[in-house]
């Protein structure tokens, strides 16, 4: 039986390795790449090696930075009495698009997980609590998902955190808006009702 | 509001001119990438680079090929007098993966459409009716997409070759195997019918 050629074969592993990718996938991804111009080719070549050579970690927040501090660190305009914390990069810019928010964030790189053998010291908890004590903002907020995983995390924060003089606050729980109650499941509908708000005045009642 | 470094957001640009891939999964890839090891990403970098050095168009069927003629066209067990006309290199794959068939290929790089503006010119047609006035096969099979596309593509190639003296065939279409027939389209169950055999000899009767 023939196969690919041996290029095109190790083109379809590299790219099977990307999450969620199957051998099918890859194999399109492959023939697409093929198919486009050798200058294109080099393009996503260059991309993915560019990181290497000039991105590093902003020594504040952890996040990914081409200048130390960060874009967000170095914003005099924002407020440095809160810190927010969130698992990855990409949450944080999923709460920064709210525009809700104007403060700090910090990076944990994850969240700890028993299965996937991700313990305290392989995230940034360390550098968080020396950051809370070096800068004691007024407020940290856990902005982790609320999942077996990021529940625990924010429990064992909750616990390391707990002799710091400060606020310490979560991402309310209810329903997503567009969705229907009906088919929510317990918990958020709990979690809903438990957080259920004042109609007239915007405050919390629990 | 803050956006990724460049570098991330270029990656991310690269990575979402893949087929299918939109700007999440484009990002999802993106991270993935920048938390491998960057012996990781130099190694598919280089994978995608590879094919630029040594892959070539096999001069007899337009496969794929690392040497020319390919691994197919130089194999002396293939029987010559067959060519399979199929659109790309995964389609020939899947053929030869049945082990139904042992004769050559032809790649056709592709259907004609006219949405996508892929003309005769576009395919490798003049090269199929060049090797068949010199390789004389007696059977040329047209395995393309029973598809729109696929369709009008084996129209044109019937007529081109119809002067030619060859047997010229074509897959059969029909139910395919574990699907349930109350779900099946007209065409598909009109073309089984029409299809159909003879149980006790494996006869096509029309």
């Amino acid at each position: 039986m023939p196969k690919f050629p041996k290029t095109i074969e190790n083109l379809i592993a590299e790219l099977g390795k990307l999450p969620g990718v199957g051998p099918k996938t890859a194999e399109r991804y492959a023939f697409h790449l093929l198919k486009r111009h050798r200058l294109d080719r080099a393009r996503l070549a260059e991309a993915i090696l560019a990181p290497d050579l000039s991105l590093k970690t902003c020594s504040i927040c952890r996040n990914y930075t081409e200048a130390d501090p960060c874009g967000v660190c170095g914003d005099p305009r924002r407020d440095r009495d809160l810190i927010c914390v969130v698992a990855n990069e990409q949450d944080l810019l999923a709460i920064d698009h709210t525009g809700e928010y104007r403060g700090l964030y910090h990076i944990l790189g994850g969240t700890l997980s028993a299965a996937d053998g991700v313990t305290p010291n392989d995230l940034n908890i360390r550098e968080l609590l020396d950051r809370v004590g070096r800068e004691r903002p007024r407020e940290v907020i856990l902005a982790l998902d609320p999942t077996i995983e990021g529940e625990s995390t924010m429990l064992y924060l909750t616990k390391l955190l707990a002799t710091v003089p400060l606020r310490l606050t979560r991402l309310a729980r209810g329903l997503p808006i567009g969705s229907e109650l009906g088919y929510a499941d317990e918990v958020t509908l709990s979690d809903a009702l438990r957080g259920r708000r004042e109609i007239a005045a915007e405050k919390t009642k629990v």
